[in-house]
């Protein structure tokens, strides 16, 4: 173990999250649909949708850009598009709401969509669609943001990052889970280079002249690249702004900008997610024959199916806990004392 | 005009097709489906997917592995989830057969999803989302086929080149179309350097032992890489033949390999659907915002929106005709006696 880390259990990490949480004016509820998925985060290795968020959590609340106290509101019940509104808090709570009514209405119709607006989302988006499989559907979903990236032969980023995921039901197994960004790179891989005094590698993004360049610094003043490098990357880019925030009525990345103050705040971007019901669709059904295809990724060559790592990671956590560096630790400590 | 070119108005276009494809015992109205999706092709300056495909439609009829007369079948009507047995024939016809009730049930429920199996997708891929897209619907699809691409740091395919599609609908314009494949490269463009003698750009394809190579011939020995080279792509792949064939019940990548003969013949893939309907998610919609969002990707340097040279090929073919090559234009002349 890391001299310099903290070793916790996956309860301590919880408890830590909910303090710190409900000391900066974040209700009990929602503080515990945001310390779960900080805790799963912890609990997979991805440190950075961790305990590592937690400032970010909170300095939006402490300034008032967001509600932590925010009841989010479900609309469409019954229907196959569901909506909730964030009521201007996080997207954590909002999704909770409407889980089960999503998978209910999966179950009842064979798809459903989901369309989260006027919520802020700040976690990891493996998280999101976990759930809904763990229940025998897939699921995907796509979320946009602030913009960071140009379209393909552009200099003006106009889109985000803008993730999506899909998460697929496994007999007897957790989902396999594919999340990626739509850019080349995370924005915080760019920010961590930079910290370390490294350059960033050719391809990641260009400068603010519209140049390659392989400076952290002039990459964050410029325009990350999209995956690929091109007009695909950029084009999958698109396709998350329109599902993500063109149905869901949330801020397209440029709107977002428009109102930001620099603060670490909101997007009020938009999330969609979409739910299928197998069984619903073909019979033998897709969960009786994916071992098939996994199995020919597995074991060919080096390839492995997506969040492996993760899943051995979890493994490890419920076991033995998680190293936390102290830093973060003490971090999230300071935070909770109001 | 290339003078090795013969010019033929859409009209000609549609009627050479028709022929070809009756002549070789594709019953006049699945014939009809097919010619429209050539006639869309070299209207929009998709060579590649127009009478150039004549032989590839025709030869795998005269040698019965599919069925020119099969008739789809709907099943699902009057629900969320439609499905389409193609009855082992082409796809257009079975999606032209479920279009309408998709657009309908669309418009009913907001989401709606059109599951095609057991039919051979031959056509370009943006054409099948441009009718919901002119209808005011947003629409994404989904094609598996014939692995041709391994999973990241995997030798053996098992993904095909798997593309996907999403059409929105535009007030007073043509839908704007972004349509890509999972793969770097299509294959068509590997086997046309190969042809012509050239050498592939590094980044396409490995060789059989799983090295880069610029070699055409290698490079179709061996394996595509996915767009961006590694996982991000490889996951895409996934996503596509998890919603394409997963979902539908169509042949995995690799299943239909082990069915497969080489002769050219169908895939037996298959394909998903899903339609949106913007009122029903947001208010304002979609439609009412997405000007914005194009208007900062145009007159972004040199940033266009996807799909914006087919649509200048469109106004120029529906004004003047089209060059179609003699060769080409040859082959489909023979295919016109049985």
């Amino acid at each position: 173990m890391d001299t310099d880390a903290v070793r916790l259990t996956l309860p301590e990490v919880h408890a830590l999250a909910m303090q710190a949480l409900t000391a900066s004016n974040v209700s009990p509820g929602n503080a515990q649909a945001i310390a779960d998925t900080v805790t799963a985060a912890e609990r997979d290795g991805c440190g950075s949708h961790g305990l590592m968020r937690l400032p970010g959590y909170v300095a939006p609340v402490r300034s008032g850009r967001i509600d932590g106290r925010a009841t989010p509101v479900l609309g469409g019940a019954g229907s196959t598009v569901l909506k909730v509104d964030g009521g201007r808090g996080f997207q954590a709570p909002a999704l909770r709401l409407a889980l089960e009514p999503l998978v209910e209405q999966t179950r009842k119709s064979g798809i459903a969509a989901l369309a989260i607006s006027n919520a802020h989302h700040f976690g990891a988006l493996w998280y999101d669609v976990e759930a809904p499989a763990e229940q025998g559907l897939l699921a995907i979903t796509f979320v946009n943001s602030r913009p960071v990236m140009a379209p393909a032969g552009g200099r003006e980023p106009v889109f985000g990052t803008n993730p999506l995921a899909i998460a697929c039901p496994r007999p007897g197994r957790p989902p396999m889970i594919f999340d990626m960004a739509s850019s080349q790179s995370a924005r915080g891989e760019i920010i961590l280079h930079g910290l370390k005094g490294q350059p960033i590698p050719l391809g990641w993004a260009l400068d603010g002249d519209g140049n390659p360049t392989t400076d952290p610094e002039e990459a964050l003043k410029g325009t990350q690249l999209p995956v690929g490098g091109g007009a695909k990357g950029a084009g999958i880019a698109l396709m998350v702004e329109l599902l993500a925030a063109g149905l869901t009525g949330g801020n397209f990345g440029f709107e977002a900008n428009a109102a930001y103050d620099g603060d670490g705040g909101p997007s009020n971007a938009g999330q969609l997610i979409i739910c299928f019901d197998p069984r619903r669709f073909a019979d033998p059904g897709l969960t009786d024959r994916v071992e098939g295809l996994f199995g020919r990724i597995e074991g060919n060559g080096d390839a492995r199916l997506p969040g492996g790592r993760r899943l051995e990671a979890r493994a490890e956590s419920l076991a033995n806990g998680v190293a936390v560096p102290a830093g973060i630790y003490q971090q999230a400590r300071a935070l909770c004392t109001p």
